[in-house]
């Protein structure tokens, strides 16, 4: 069963609309949830429209305005996202951080107070098209499954790290998370009684584990940091990274009461003309693409890919032939769909 | 055999005029190298001073001068560092970055053609002593040791990533490799006949090893990326994001002619009260701190630290009680003693 994308976003933007959504914004979240679904991020895309519409209705999800500033330097702006839409602040962020970028070299912005994000790699190409360098990550105060190095107690997020970066060619989407797994992956699998592919958890006596059960037993286990038993001091520092360029920078996060599902966001748009040019930019970063790409594969027959190569080309697939939604996608907004009186999406393909 | 720190300071500053290198530029160099070693990093002090030496007779490191300004935007600045030592040309982009920061809310500096900057962590605290946050990375174009992930053909440096985050009490310093480890402990290690910790080199067929040895085998080895064979995406996606900050926006690097040993830097300061205020962000990242160091052990008695709490007591120990040092180190210097003439340090403890 393929869908037309274009229907997928059609389908969102009424949902959310019809929800309350100022009709810019719906546009805004429908176009990036569609987006990782093209790229196959299918944990991060429509699946995450029941749990959005279930924030509009109850007021956790702002629907009307703009985010309150709260400093504004030529190359750092600080935003109070009010809690309204993740993936339409982002975009707001993007569009005034590229212009400044061009006069300052970069600009960062950070938003406080955003309502969840999606998925981070949704974004990235929109800034490598305009021959531009993005980071953009994020943490959400409101929950913490991941520990530190050496500790029992939860205090993180996965807090992704993401990156647009121009080469020429393909550009690199690159966006992973500084723990060994995510909530989304762990959920999943849990739920399907599956394993995952390493010990990527820790139970709650400090034993790593692959069965992600263990982040729902008692005593209540933890992710572990990027690097798992043997490094994860390094997922650790980076981890610390992220919550420092969030919740630090926007002065808002794990010290204050919490308000619910939503993130605090650090994006930064550099300008490869503002430092050695565009050009010089994309021949260090295509040739080392490159040299990646024909790198001999360690495991004959599996090709060494760039990230977000294998994402592109399912997009430009997509895009054609209709998206392959992840087949609990559609049932899970049905009910949304007739409450909200909006007619589901007729398979394309 | 404990030496007082200033002792070592003057020594190396000794050797490296007397090598030739400008007052101001030795100083900065012996102060780089030295806090290194006081804070345990002892692969990357004064062990490097004999390579330091040697590179300054060859002339492969620029004694005098100052760096050429390839591109200078409000927020972002391009450096051609003509291979001067890279801890004065770091100190130096910390300078100007911090004074632009003030204004801007954040500032970058990359620099071309730097000769090795030494020991990352080094230059952290000089930031966070002033109420800064600061991220500071590097490549080497002229070495490869790290595969790409899935691939048996190095491409890359270790790449490290380095932040220096101000928490209201002790700073979160932070340097890791994206690799699983790095040059200097495996060449440690091998000279030691000695394994890894964990399975973080791969062989030349594609087998992860804890030997070190496989990096000097034939077919020839590589260090995997950080996340090993299970997570080395991660540490992939990671250290093409060094590439791209610093050879892409240094527009120079492995597209280029080898030119001996050096560095491509990417620094930026970030300053809090540009944001939402020094004391918003120190009260977010004190109580993640906090919370960190609060968490109950994984492993009784071995309490959750956080990155650069160990390196930080150190020195103040061997501020007091003197430096103990890696037993090589000072052997390794003797021959450049003799021969430009410095008396060798006396041990004060």
């Amino acid at each position: 069963m393929r869908y037309a994308h274009t229907d997928l976003i059609s389908y969102a933007r009424a949902l959310l609309t019809t929800a309350g959504l100022e009709r810019a914004k719906a546009e805004a979240v429908a176009a990036i949830l569609v987006e990782a679904d093209l790229m196959g991020h299918n944990t991060h895309g429509l699946a995450l429209l029941p749990g959005y519409l279930g924030e509009l209705e109850s007021g956790s999800m702002e629907k009307l305005g703009t985010p309150t500033v709260l400093a504004d330097h030529p190359a750092a702006v600080t935003w109070d996202g009010r809690r309204l839409p993740g993936p339409w602040l982002v975009l707001e962020a993007m569009a005034l951080a590229t212009e400044r970028a061009a006069i300052q070299g970069t600009c960062t912005v950070v938003i406080r107070r955003s309502h969840h994000i999606a998925c981070l790699a949704a974004y990235l190409k929109r800034a490598t098209d305009q021959g531009l360098m993005m980071l953009l990550t994020c943490s959400d105060p409101n929950t913490a499954s991941v520990a530190p190095f050496g500790g029992l107690d939860a205090v993180f997020t996965p807090n992704p790290v993401s990156a647009g970066i121009p080469t020429g060619g393909v550009p690199v989407l690159m966006d992973v998370s500084t723990s060994a797994t995510t909530n989304g992956l762990t959920n999943r699998l849990h739920k399907e009684g599956k394993r995952l592919p390493a010990a990527w958890v820790m139970d709650g006596y400090g034993v790593a584990s692959d069965n992600p059960a263990v982040l729902f037993d008692e005593p209540k286990g933890t992710i572990l940091p990027l690097g798992g038993m043997d490094s994860g001091h390094k997922g650790y520092g980076l981890t610390l990274l992220v919550e420092a360029l969030t919740g630090g920078l926007a002065g808002h996060g794990r010290a204050d009461p919490k308000e619910g599902w939503g993130a605090t966001v650090f994006l930064q748009v550099l300008d490869p003309g503002a430092f050695a040019g565009l050009d010089a930019f994309t021949r260090q970063t295509g040739h080392v693409a490159d040299a990646c790409r024909t790198s001999r594969p360690a495991h004959e027959g599996s090709a060494v890919r760039t990230p977000g190569e294998k994402g592109i080309a399912l997009a430009a697939r997509q895009m054609e032939s209709g998206v392959e939604l992840y087949p609990s996608i559609l049932p899970s907004l049905s009910s949304w769909a007739i409450k909200l009186g909006i007619t589901e999406p007729v398979a394309a393909h």
